[in-house]
């Protein structure tokens, strides 16, 4: 199986979205998007999941981040979203590997408060 | 990159249903899923695109399915679609590798309409 890379003006495909890279608006890389974390049931996207191995110096880490929260910078090739290096370190994290906090309701308004998101589950 | 296999009770991950195994109510295999489209604008996923290359001996075809047509069997590790063989020959499909109808309103609707499925759009 290849991974399907493409997109069309409204719609992108999961593949294209993996490995994306994330810009903060000061234009400092933030890390890359490992998945896209999809709700069983309503079949939206709850989180795109970026990881950074160690760029910014503190090791492998893994940010849920509202799909919401991010936008496509189409010069870059990469998402934007509003988050100093400062702010990521305040931010929700998750443990290398352990995905099994999302979906759960208190972690996501957790998250979704943090970044003033709507509720993917409302 | 290394793409994310994994699941929670609420949330799975794009890595995990990329590959997964497509199979009817009659327990025939129809394909595999190559990856979801995601609508840019409201973060939900507009289709799974279920390829399948020659195992029914019709050649590589891709076709686009309404997230809300796929059951997941836990039994089997596998999506489960209502759609005979003889159906899935009807069913809407994408040349190979050309996914920009995608997200093409008339084309969405002719897709929504086939598997009686809501609107993701709206």
């Amino acid at each position: 199986m290849t991974t399907i890379k493409t997109e069309t003006r409204r719609l992108v495909s999961s593949g294209e979205v993996q490995g994306t890279d994330v810009f903060n608006t000061q234009g400092e890389k933030l890390g890359s998007i490992d998945c896209v974390m999809i709700d069983k049931q309503k079949g939206n996207v709850a989180y795109a999941v970026m990881s950074f191995g160690g760029v910014l110096g503190m090791g492998e880490k893994r940010h849920p981040l509202p799909w919401q929260s991010l936008s496509y910078d189409t010069a870059k090739d990469a998402y934007v979203v509003r988050l100093s290096k400062d702010e990521l370190k305040a931010a929700p994290n998750l443990n290398a590997g352990d995905y099994r906090q999302l979906g759960d309701r208190k972690y996501d308004e957790s998250v979704y408060s943090h970044y003033k998101a709507n509720p993917y589950w409302l």
